[in-house]
């Protein structure tokens, strides 16, 4: 049998061949009837049309020349996990938070069935040997948002190095000091794993290239107001989960390209949809690639999703971190605060994501919202009664969702979601 | 309709007397099939049936009439939460976890139904006004040991003032300075809430009656090692879920006399199963009255339960607070690294518990054990897959149970456990 190269590299990097073969054929024709079905796309998404096509290849091949001349590759599962560090001391972030039913039976094999699909499809990556991205990284970091994740960790440094980030459960004064001793111990963490100081140079470049990138996604957010919506749901979430795992300044560079574009659609009053369709906010649980299913339900039912308010949306780009600070300290005081602004329902108590929701689902005109709910998610689950008791005072629609990554109840969620949609 | 004295004072609570009425009415036959069935059991257990048999009166009454007379009573739902404070500031603490399937079906309106039944079943006491010990309570005390119990509590201060005491997720340093805050915020919180100061002498006096009370449920545990063993394993965790909620000095009295009897017992070689019974030890989630449905199961079926790994067991008493030291700080920074010895599955790593478990099977002689996890409880489920690896390691035989409060899974529960009686 010959390989072809990405078979060749994903063999070195111990994936199993046959298992990883098939989750790649079943991708394309998914991905075909997802994204390369929408009409009147914008040119920008070419870029990640490619990307998705060739999804564990040239990416993959990027982070092993890196490895190769002594770089570090470091895989984070969350938000909560300061990238800048990363980039200035020279290694590369990678956001793995796997989101397709395909890895999730092998995970099961050792997890507990009623825990999260996001868990246990990022770690059957890992068990499964599926994800040349995690083979190729040379560190783990985990976090402590929720009790499935913090414990899956435990089992997932049976298998790589992984290095856990305490994410504290109160914003109380205590919770704030111990997040700035986190944030100062993953630095000096970073800084042991690449050999390299973070320094005021480098940390401040660092800030300004994700700045950038998080600047760039505020703008698509604030264009995604327009009626009618310049750029699909699907199109967004797609760019925001690729930014996640991609290069930062080529991000900056492709999501500015796109933005270009969609203002000018949006001065041409051209859309995705028709102007009127109704306008949904998503809320909730993240959506890991290749976990397009709500989106799609939805905007095949005619609607169009106009905002994300998750760590797979606002979450990961609306707070940004104060630049042109002289001093280290400084830098690191405001860094570590500015990632305690996300809003996640890890935190007692969240009030504050409930303004975050009613402020987005204002500022993009959402006709209603639906609250995305991974089953077994606690945190999300219990926070969706507050959500649902803010969203009937300020009189916005709510519908709650809560499923999981097989198609099973694809029906049933349609049904559920042409229904709200008939109502709005 | 002519009030009993007890329903009379549940009504001046709030309580719904009649949806507690049946409550009431179940409670005693279950109680008689469980517990006065069982055969020569040791005589201090008379003063624990009385309690049941009013299990909602007599202590409910002493409460009341502290609080007539300005006291304040503090309800706590985990073994984190230090009662010394309430005791030194002349409060009284009550645990109010709860254990019946009874209060879950009001708590699903709201919560999440994959919400453990512990964590459903108390915040249904309250919804359902079902709960005189909560109705009676000036305070909650919350704590973030998990996902599902952290965000309840959100909901609960919707109905009751709440405070919330962080548990870290890492025993590091920061984890330790955080906790080390948490509990002198307690602290102040209980001195606010009681107009007492907390001083060297009265901490040090609540200090030592706790101690006297852990001391006491050691020497107990102790006591279950001899062969036959002197006490049934649901008696001995009737004795500690009542501690948990009953009054320190006499708890510490009853629990003395009881193990002066099984003293006599053990010198006997009397015991209430035949010498060589299966000897089981438990480890998992927390038995929150009147939860006695695997103890009852395994020990109708001939073998002896000498053991609890949990917080209805160990966690409870098997670590002291050092006694005379001098100084506040010393005492506070003290009591607050008792508590964080707690080898909860909120920690991580949590390696820790494997060698309490270990330890104990070893110390008490199991001959296996059983690993108790409340459905939807992911922390426990998560630990039981190193539960199962160092069980193996140690050649020791183990059998992993999740369940919850319903009746509907005790068939195949018994059945199970019988083959696992069988293979031992």
């Amino acid at each position: 049998m010959t390989l072809t190269a990405n078979e060749q590299m994903w063999s070195e990097l111990g994936i199993d061949l046959e298992s990883h073969g098939q989750l790649m054929n079943a991708l394309g024709p998914i991905y075909g009837e997802i994204y390369l079905s929408q009409k009147n796309r914008p040119q920008g998404m070419g870029f990640y049309d490619f990307v998705v096509g060739d999804i564990h290849g040239i990416r993959v091949k990027e982070l092993r020349e890196h490895a190769k001349d002594g770089g570090k590759v470091v895989a984070t599962y969350c938000v909560f996990v300061p990238e800048e560090f990363c980039w200035a001391a020279g290694a590369i972030p990678v956001s793995l938070c796997a989101g397709t039913q395909f890895s999730v039976p092998v995970a099961e094999e050792v997890l507990p069935r009623n825990t999260c699909a996001l868990i246990k499809s990022s770690y059957g990556f890992k068990l499964g040997r599926l994800c040349p991205y995690v083979q190729v990284s040379h560190l783990i970091v985990g976090e402590t948002t929720c009790d499935g994740k913090k414990k899956m960790f435990e089992l997932l440094a049976e298998q790589q190095p992984v290095y856990v980030m305490e994410v504290p459960n109160k914003r109380s004064t205590a919770g704030r000091a111990l997040w700035q001793q986190e944030v100062r111990d993953f630095k000096a963490k970073i800084e042991e794993l690449t050999g390299n100081e973070i320094t005021v140079e480098n940390l401040g470049e660092a800030i300004k290239k994700v700045n950038a990138r998080r600047r760039e996604f505020r703008r698509l957010s604030a264009l995604r107001a327009a009626d009618p919506a310049p750029i699909s749901g699907k199109d967004a979430l797609l760019a925001t989960q690729v930014s996640m795992y991609d290069d930062v300044e080529r991000q900056t560079q492709m999501i500015t390209a796109l933005n270009d574009e969609l203002e000018e659609r949006v001065k041409k009053g051209e859309g995705v949809a028709p102007k009127g369709a109704k306008r949904i906010l998503i809320s909730g649980s993240p959506m890991a690639i290749p976990n397009w299913k709500l989106h799609h339900i939805v905007e095949s039912s005619g609607a169009i999703i106009v905002g994300e308010e998750s760590c797979t949306g606002s979450r990961f780009y609306n707070e940004l971190i104060p630049e042109g600070i002289g001093n280290l300290e400084d830098m690191l005081t405001a860094l570590a605060d500015r990632y305690l602004k996300t809003n996640c329902a890890c935190f007692t108590p969240n009030t504050e994501r409930l303004d975050d929701i009613i402020k987005m689902a204002r500022d993009l005109k959402a006709d209603g919202i639906i609250h995305y709910n991974l089953q077994f998610c606690h945190t999300y689950a219990n926070e969706a009664v507050q959500v649902d008791r803010a969203l009937a005072e300020a009189g916005i629609p709510l519908l709650r969702v809560e499923t999981d990554y097989s198609d099973e109840d694809a029906g049933q969620l349609k049904t559920r979601i042409d229904a709200f949609l008939e109502m709005l």
